[in-house]
């Protein structure tokens, strides 16, 4: 133990000594834009990547894809040690709307202790912080103790479209004991969070087309189909009141938690006035245990969007011509979004109504969770505490969804989310910035995560 | 019967040489923009309405309520003769949506033999075709054989909400022996009709209010509330999934339909083909007995509207903050909204949702019905038969609203209404219109009855 807190004031001394270069590289990255969804500047970003991943010592190569390709990297050591996949994406999202950014989005900014910048959170700063940390141990050491793997996607602002083939076809380079990303907001301030999984998502469009015009509602009262009533009676079959989804085995594939899970869970921090007042609720009345299986462990059927008809000002007295509502469900480990719209689908099929009802597929990703009490898990979430000197949070899932699944399901590897980014990072919104403390903090955790896997700390 | 002839003759010829005039008056009516819900217009349409009328040779005046003003006119006659009270309305629904007009609503337009914009046919076509009729009739014969009231009012499409105050108000100056409306579509192409009553109507919003902003729906799901959901599960208490309305004592004071009534409704026309055209619907399979049941003699539970979150293109993952939904229920005789909206209000206070429900009245009419065998209903029934030379429908009321309750119930005087309208008028939807010869045809059933209840013709 003493020995490796020598370790670890060791890197820390070499870490203090490059913030300067730590930071330049940061704003390095974030001056060449790389928005996937305005096809702005990719390709040139990942080109500066792989030239600064070289120069880290990565051995680094692009990689095509039916999309914007993956730069790959690795470090590997010459026996056969444990290998970490650290994700992570260097595409942006849109900077608009402009007009709200106090300081140019790609012209990285300093201010309060923060950088601001289009992806400084969002996830150029989290994803530099594992190439810089390499750097800095291969500096220091010569070797790293472990192997490690890049996995830089340009697409995930775009829904990660074209992961899922992308590993499906690489899955040997990409071979690895546990898949390691540093994404989204810490869960408080200088609190740090290690979440397991995330929940996965279908959302689905139900559209009811009655008569092909609107008609009077006094004339054709009771003769003309309404296809708004008729999607809530459809949707009475979909769902009870209290909330309970009536679809076909939607139930059926949900992991039951370990009693380890939820004893673990009513040990997690809630502030139920402070979620309330984030949310915007008069008050919040559910213990932590329930808020926490709510958000983690169980699935959504929710209503995104209804609409039908006249929703102006005053009376309109129509009979509609036609309803639709958007539902998105978010799904708990193991359901399946394909067999669960294939269900639904046959649902919809079953159903009778004047109108004519059709079910839209408009996305779809699967859930992800890793169990808790893997070594390597444990591993982890000790190198975050080592580094932070703080116990880190831990969640089983995340509320959100992201595509966690593609190193669960396919590579059949744990996965798990480290986020380096301070909790107002404001990732997808005007004035997007990390803390300088937080990044510089980032570096740090994924040395002594190599470090600690690497049993050097 | 000759003589009566003759009669029928020399008017004809006298509004065959005012066509021209009649409809530059129909377009000058129409170019006014007169939209009670938007209050939009409506001041300028009556002062117009009154120099036409003027015009028209009828002591004419404005008189206010609560509301926007009922325009009164009236041609007496020296002798105390039967009295027939004209009523109309000269607001009209708003126009929107805008993109499906194929004209200017407020240009009339002229295409296949129809006259297209908003109030061609609901209301201003119906209510200036008496008055042209009195014109006509005053220059023929510089005088009328019987008494003319107009009562024009300019809140019908607002649910006549100050109408009944009025007429309480008024009982003197009002009296007459029978109250007659042209509005509505006819029964079918060429095909008149009569009609004894009308449904009343009882319209409502209900609005659900979750969190006070959206929130994601990944993050929140399962936390926030969803308003769209709470309305949906007040909805399925109040109605089930086959129609029938559960509000208490909803169905208690509807009025049995008599055997007379029964009889007469078997043998009304009905084609079921045709009418599933007009609607807009591929086919409907329901008997004509069942047909008129359901349209005359049933209320409805309609949703009007429902709005909820994004409805636009694609998805987003949202929780939404609101919803609501519009409903008109149509009532049958002699259900009462004001005890039906108390019942609803009750209804409510007693439903728990985690959304806040808000319930608002936005307008009730009582339903009305005038008994067939009347003399006085007889003879105008006969006197549309000659003025088109065929058979009138005679329905025991109307699926659509107009407060005709106020002169059944206020006045106690009998009411019926003749529709001059095309059966696909498309009165509250984009572009309505009124056929040419529909409209004047209107104007002559106004003269003939004028003079048939007059022993003229």
């Amino acid at each position: 133990m003493k020995e490796s807190m020598i370790e670890f004031m060791k890197v820390r001394e070499k870490l203090d000594k490059e913030k300067e270069f730590h930071m330049e590289s940061l704003f390095k990255l974030i001056r060449q834009p790389s928005i996937s969804a305005q096809n702005r500047g990719v390709l040139e970003c990942a080109d500066l990547l792989v030239t600064m991943m070289k120069d880290a010592g990565i051995d680094t190569k692009i990689l095509d894809t039916e999309g914007y390709p993956v730069v790959y990297g690795e470090v590997l050591h010459p026996d056969n040690k444990l290998t970490v996949l650290f994700y992570g994406h260097y595409d942006v999202q849109p900077p608009e709307p402009l007009e709200l950014w106090k300081s140019d989005p790609f012209e990285p900014t300093i201010h309060d202790g923060k950088i601001y910048g289009r992806g400084t959170g969002d996830n150029k700063g989290q994803l530099i912080a594992h190439v810089l940390a390499v750097k800095s141990l291969l500096d220091l050491y010569g070797k790293l103790p472990i192997n490690v793997k890049f996995l830089f996607e340009g697409e995930e602002e775009k829904g990660s479209i074209n992961l899922a083939p992308f590993i499906e076809n690489h899955k040997e380079l990409l071979a690895a004991d546990i898949a390691y990303t540093a994404d989204g907001p810490m869960e408080g301030k200088d609190q740090p969070s290690v979440t397991l999984g995330n929940r996965g998502l279908l959302y689905i469009e139900l559209k009811a087309q009655g008569a092909i015009k609107d008609n009077h509602s006094g004339n054709k009262g009771n003769i003309a189909p309404n296809p708004a009533m008729d999607l809530i009676n459809l949707i009475r079959t979909m769902v009870d009141d209290k909330g309970r989804v009536l679809i076909k085995d939607f139930y059926n594939d949900i992991l039951t938690p370990t009693e380890e899970e939820l004893n673990h869970i009513r040990t997690l921090p809630f502030d139920p006035e402070a979620t309330a007042q984030v949310i915007g609720m008069h008050k919040m009345d559910i213990p932590a245990e329930e808020y926490y299986k709510k958000l983690c462990l169980s699935p959504t059927f929710n209503i995104a969007g209804f609409g039908s008809g006249y929703t102006g000002e005053g009376t309109k007295t129509i009979i509609p011509s036609e309803a639709k509502v958007k539902i998105d469900m978010r799904l708990a480990a193991d359901q399946d979004p394909d067999l669960i719209f294939q269900n639904i689908l046959e649902h919809v099929e079953h159903f009778n109504s004047a109108s004519t009802i059709t079910l839209d597929y408009l996305g779809g990703v699967k859930p992800s969770r890793t169990p808790m009490h893997l070594d390597i898990v444990q591993k982890v979430i000790r190198a975050v505490e080592i580094s932070h000197n703080k116990l880190p949070v831990v969640l089983p899932a995340l509320g959100g969804t992201g595509p966690m699944y593609v190193f669960t399901d396919i590579l059949k590897i744990p996965s798990l989310t480290v986020p380096y980014a301070n909790v107002d990072e404001d990732n997808h919104a005007p004035n997007e910035n990390i803390g300088i403390k937080e990044y510089l903090n980032g570096i740090q955790t994924t040395c002594v995560a190599i470090l600690h896997l690497g049993e050097q700390i």
